[in-house]
């Protein structure tokens, strides 16, 4: 697993670009002696063990981030400007490593390896599920390394675990001209300081404090020369919400600044979102297999149950609108290190972590099939 | 002259890339039978005629700016990215013309026309005076287009024309961190806009209204995706000034704000200066010979003496810091149209203007050196 | 109940000055033949039935706010700037109402009615404890009407109530000057709006998400006269939070902000953190006993439990520290009317409420001394 | 004069409510002999000698400030907040000294000595000019003391010697509320801060560096008390420009500003313009008049001749409008001290500029007085 995540990590390829990453996997799946489609929903890849019985699915993301790496390790990127800043490298192994366990001694039904495209970016769970690859799935598992816990525990949330992932751009056109007289242009640099200035107000003053709200501008981008008064700037930012209200209201006052803006300044602001995903709620019935998977793999006093959800967003959400699952978290913290977080250019993982997750998925599958297999032969009666 | 200054135009090149133009200007001196020498620091050209008596220059600036062009014209920019947006192609066939003029009937002294690399970047100006190019000259002309001013009109401005022209780059780095979690980094592109926004006060609290002062920030880029919290981000500006005081205390508040936000956000913040170009100043004697020259070619009503100098920085003022001369702006609007301003992706002039330009240029010279030839006269007696 | 609000209502006094309310609720304690002890704390009042037993109490608050009246009742404020805006005119209603009904069949212990002056300011909660007026007491109770539920309602949360309740002062001392030089000057009042426009950044983009967090400004003052820059500007705000971690990081970072905008303007910041009170966090048993007293006055389908916590602050916190109580919402949204906050000029309630909060507050007290007695005897076996 | 001055600055008036000063100024000229008008345009006081021939008048302004003095000089203001902190004490001792010597030896025609109320405010001038004060009035001077120049040393400036001095309320009315619940309320504060901080792009975006321009907030007030967010807030500023076109343009400027953030946040703010005084343009005659005074005076080497305006404003301008006249600024620094400017509650001068000042108003009138003779003479010929 080790080497397959490394072999990953230092080709790591942006969303429905994972060609190598998804060639890798399916040679992985062709050495175990399991029968995988490719190119599914782009490139995705999606293996099977078992014909029939209760189905459940495991899904590990493939792609990586736009960013650069800077954490000095011997496997790291060969990409320029792409890294695995967010472990995605880790669930494919892991998901590897669970395929590799349950192919040996395959448990009574039938078992899926989702290899889903595109995490971090528009999406890649809709155009799977669109493909229909979940039609016939009883449950479904995935989880992502953490780097705040330490390696070898285990986390869960009950309930509502990630937030809804809204993304936004905003471009501004003002008037270029010479630097030296900005009162004959519109200067769209400063239009656009001024709005994410402005933006801050937002969630201090205009939201519920009880009710979690985030506004991340990620990237800015304006003018090309110190001495020329930029006629364009492009913000691209997310949004962060817990519920529906508070999305709503965000976006309105978001709306509301580039009109007020637009105004003010005389420039043309144009607010564009993209909706992204929908908080992941996870199933109870799959969550308490999932506890009983901890348990079994990593002990009671390593299992963290976390009530708060997390800011995060996960297109699992998707798959968890229509199919019953559970999302778990892998403590990941190297030791002896400060932990970057994810995202983090300077991120990286305790390796340890890929064996109690390879673990704990496989034995998740076992428990959850022998549960499926009971509630079948209960209605039965 | 309209054929040259369109060639050039169509293949604009950035300050000390000018090749193309260079040997362009080469071959064309070559077809007047002016000698020549290529390479002056780098891209620069300089022709001469004549062999001894009193010597005049005519400097033209030949590069381009990293701006689009959104002309529409059809012999628009044909290099992605790059225009002439300044008008120094206008300026190249100014000085062709003026030499064409110049070899037909020759004056009784010396003429050099120097073609400078640079003038919008870090100076070509400075390094063709250290290669010893003006050693010997006696008096040098220099002019720009002006949308600002009809085609046929020459501006002059007595002293002062033209403001210091120092350039920064502020370079933030916070620390990079996943767009949910904005506490656990410090985002360098919030930081950026925070202090964009801070800056507009130096000008607007910090200086004397009376002593004119701009801080124009021309690029801004951090981040590189809209859920990642960027880790650095980059602001690139200029500052025009027309005293050495207020100039200073530019950069001193410029520094303590640096220093400042620092401290409050946690990032580093790197601010460096960049010196750019003294204020130009006209000499007495040449500005006067300029005034009759422009009464010869244009007519007293179609000049305007201007007594406010502007913000624009121009590295011709190194030439006249050694040299006597003059620097003259030329009426260019293009009748009809509405001016967009020098630097902007829009700009453009009235080819007329050219060869009202190219006169002048000639005629100056003639004076100058008979100017110059009764001074030495008077001084043998 | 509703003459004696109203009576209070017209004659509001601000915190440690309720002298006029104070005496009105020693007139009408007499009236019900209730001893009490006056001048507790400043202007406490103290009533007290039964002399033995299981000892209950009941607290209302009495002060007004520094808020100008504009609801245009009939029985508005006759006091110039001061204003019942946050309903303890009702919250003495509603105790000296539950006395009544207390005094006419008394319960088999002692009740205390406390009327505590100052809750909206330093607290008179500490002082009051301090003289030992709760020594012996073996349980409290108080309420607050509140205009978001309607009249009959009886809201209750369990645990963690109120936030914990910081105050600042930030005087900005810079340098006074004419309006026209203001390069002479450091101006004090674009100092203060700076600093308040930066200060939104610290709740966006410093605290957790996911831990509750508000920073409100609520007065400004600064200069005097248009035409002169002001040497003085004053901030006074609140801070809002759950939990000491976040607390302790608003305060460093608005320690921060002060210290690099005074090191940026050159102007003094003082910046002074006046703690407040604590959360307040209601006892299991009081809870059980305000929740069985809620659905014998208004019936089960009459209660909400509110799972999350107000960010408001409540110096009954400080009686909860020490003695076992609970905290209790009356429901008093004028039917018809879009509710006015607390706080508002404009806020009013329905008087219906005081009805329901008293007979509440008087149940609550019988209930509880009936459990407390129950305990005693089992304790006793 | 020093005695005169120091009784007035113990007893500083703001304008319009110069009554103590007013009565004063008639006692002085009632000692020397000097007929007087008083209540003119309020509390203007118009002392005349003289019956008949060319007509001179010298204008005092005698209106203090609201400001709190700390000087620590032994005849400090006994008038808490108000202050003689722009120097019209000295304005007006000046005034009565030149009266005294102009009584000893009276010049051939007639002299007007001019005591106007309110400079500061909204202005003294215009009424006491619609009361025909000035009505065949030839020639008109007056002055100000200047702690930037050493005692001794006038200052003169040809042309435009001061601003455009608009003044501006913006009131907002937001929606109060609890601190606790900024998602309730519409923060006036937090609306009026964020104004202040985007007006600074007016002046160092919006309008060219080469027209001198400035917006100062000197006031601003909001909100009652820490824990209310407040409804309202208020801020009083002043517009100084030279030129009509900058003034008309910061104007619009602030009137967009107003619209679009009354838009965003969702408050009322309303803009009022209080237009205050034009440009003060110096007369030819006058000026000569005044350069030989002050020849006559202090010698050419204490005189400065200024090119450039000052930013301040003067509602003598307006009596310039109409009468031809100059005014004039007397040096007043005091040796050994650091200048505390203008309007500061720092502000002191040097006495010894009454006695120059007086003399050379004296000689000022007796200089023009010969010249309107001359002149008439010249015209009767």
């Amino acid at each position: 697993m080790r080497d397959i995540r490394r072999e990953i990590h230092q080709y790591p390829e942006l969303g429905f670009n994972e060609h190598r990453t998804a060639a890798l996997i399916a040679a992985r799946l062709a050495d175990l002696g399991i029968e995988c489609r490719t190119g599914v929903a782009g490139t995705g890849v999606v293996g099977v063990i078992g014909t029939s019985g209760p189905t459940v699915a495991l899904r590990a993301d493939m792609d990586a981030l736009p960013v650069t790496e800077c954490t000095g390790l011997p496997f790291s990127s060969k990409i320029d400007g792409v890294m695995h800043a967010c472990g995605h490298d880790g669930h494919v192994a892991i998901v590897l490593g669970a395929a590799c366990l349950l192919k040996e001694d395959p448990p009574d039904g039938r078992v899926l390896f989702i290899f889903q495209p595109n995490e971090e970016g528009t999406g890649g769970a809709k155009p799977m599920i669109e493909e229909g690859i979940v039609t016939g799935v009883d449950a479904i598992f995935a989880g992502h390394v953490d780097p705040r816990y330490d390696a070898g525990v285990i986390v869960l949330t009950p309930g509502v675990n990630t937030a809804y992932t809204d993304a936004f751009d905003i471009e501004i056109t003002g008037r270029a001209g010479h630097a030296a007289r900005p009162h004959e242009a519109i200067d769209a640099v400063y239009v656009a300081c001024s709005m994410v200035v402005q933006a801050q107000g937002i969630v201090s003053r205009g939201i519920d404090p009880l009710r979690p709200a985030v506004i991340s501008i990620g990237e800015i981008k304006g003018g090309t020369v110190n001495n020329v008064i930029a006629e364009k700037a492009l913000l691209r930012g997310t949004i962060r919400t817990l519920d529906a209200g508070t999305r709503g209201l965000i976006f309105e006052k978001l709306r509301r600044l580039s009109t007020s803006m637009e105004q003010y300044y005389g420039a043309k602001i144009e607010l564009t979102f993209h909706a992204g995903y929908p908080p992941l709620v996870n199933h109870e019935r799959e969550y308490e297999t999932a506890h009983r998977a901890a348990i079994d793999v990593t002990g009671s006093e390593n299992i963290i149950i976390l009530q708060t959800p997390s800011m995060g967003g996960e297109d699992f959400a998707f798959f968890l609108e229509r199919t019953p699952g559970c999302f778990i978290r892998f403590g990941a913290r190297k030791s002896g290190h400060e932990a970057a977080p994810l995202h983090s250019p300077r991120f990286d993982f305790d390796e340890e972590a890929l064996r109690t997750a390879s673990e704990f998925m496989a034995r998740a599958v076992r428990l959850e099939i022998e549960t499926l297999r009971q509630e079948i032969e209960k209605a039965g009666r």
